[in-house]
């Protein structure tokens, strides 16, 4: 998506060759704008699939899941990172590994919330070494929903996440996939 | 709000006449009509302030607020509670008290994104105890920007944080406030 290419080249800031920072739009200051436009190519890409829940996972996949949403007409359900006492009864879990935290999270989605007949669209900012999707699809496989895909906005593609989830049948939207970068250029697929 | 105040009272529930859980529709499943609902009515009351800036706090205020965010067509940051390795430079920072978690949290905003000439809003889903709220306040003070109000969607009227942010100065503008409920019955201010 020309858009979020563009975008990551004018406002991402690499680090280390190894971390791409977008947090002046994606994932701590939020371009609303943007995400509208990155729900419409998602509605484009997965909208025949009918897709009745749009998860995601706390917490820098929420805001692109709910406005993404709004081109759905659908619930969003985010995953959560602990067990509170807010949430009753059964839950479906999960681990996720943390790579930036360098942490394990117990990963956790309400029973009540995917069911069997619903079917699943996972959104999320990142996709690297694919953890916290894997984690996402391991969920909603529990759940026996019928999983329509992922979309993803930015794809690390130098890292093994995206062959990872591609080779578990999932198919992979991501709006932008960086090849290689490096602090003075960042190259597309 | 009317309509929030209806779906409360239809999928609410209410645990030990302390806890409300709204999860079917607001902090674990969201259903986006209703927050672009929720966001019309904070554009009514806070419109013509000209907000330049939506802060929240993760998790369960983002989705709330980037929905709201397309009524006012501004970015909307979201306050951190950890600092990662993702977060560069220099950071405002405060504590934060959870009450559901029983734990104190370190909050931060990266400093690039608040500055004195910008218009605050805070939106979050929860006004109980007000101390996310008094955070994200304390933020913004520091940063020097100036505090529009804040915009929540339900208040326990009958806990602390509302007079206690009131009393700050801060416009408090709560779509839904709760003046008791117990097992059979939620009463509204």
């Amino acid at each position: 998506m020309k858009l979020l290419e563009e975008r990551i080249r004018k406002d991402g800031i690499v680090v280390d060759n190894e971390i791409l920072k977008v947090d002046r739009f994606l994932n701590h200051q939020m371009d609303i704008n943007l995400f509208v436009e990155m729900g419409k190519e998602w509605a484009r890409l997965f909208g025949p699939e009918n897709v009745t829940k749009i998860l995601t996972i706390e917490a820098s996949g929420i805001g692109i899941a709910c406005v993404a949403a709004e081109q759905f007409n659908c619930p969003v359900i985010f995953a959560k990172k602990t067990k509170t006492r807010n949430i009753a009864g059964e839950v479906y879990s999960t681990e996720v590994k943390s790579f930036t935290h360098g942490t394990v999270n117990q990963v956790i989605v309400s029973k009540q919330f995917l069911k069997p007949g619903d079917k699943v669209l996972l959104i999320d900012d990142f996709l690297a070494n694919g953890a916290a999707l894997e984690g996402l699809v391991d969920l909603v496989r529990q759940s026996g929903a019928e999983l329509v895909g992922a979309g993803i906005a930015v794809e690390k593609a130098f890292q093994p996440g995206g062959d990872r989830i591609r080779s578990l049948g999932v198919r992979v939207e991501s709006l932008a996939r960086v090849k290689s970068m490096d602090n003075e250029h960042i190259e597309f697929c």
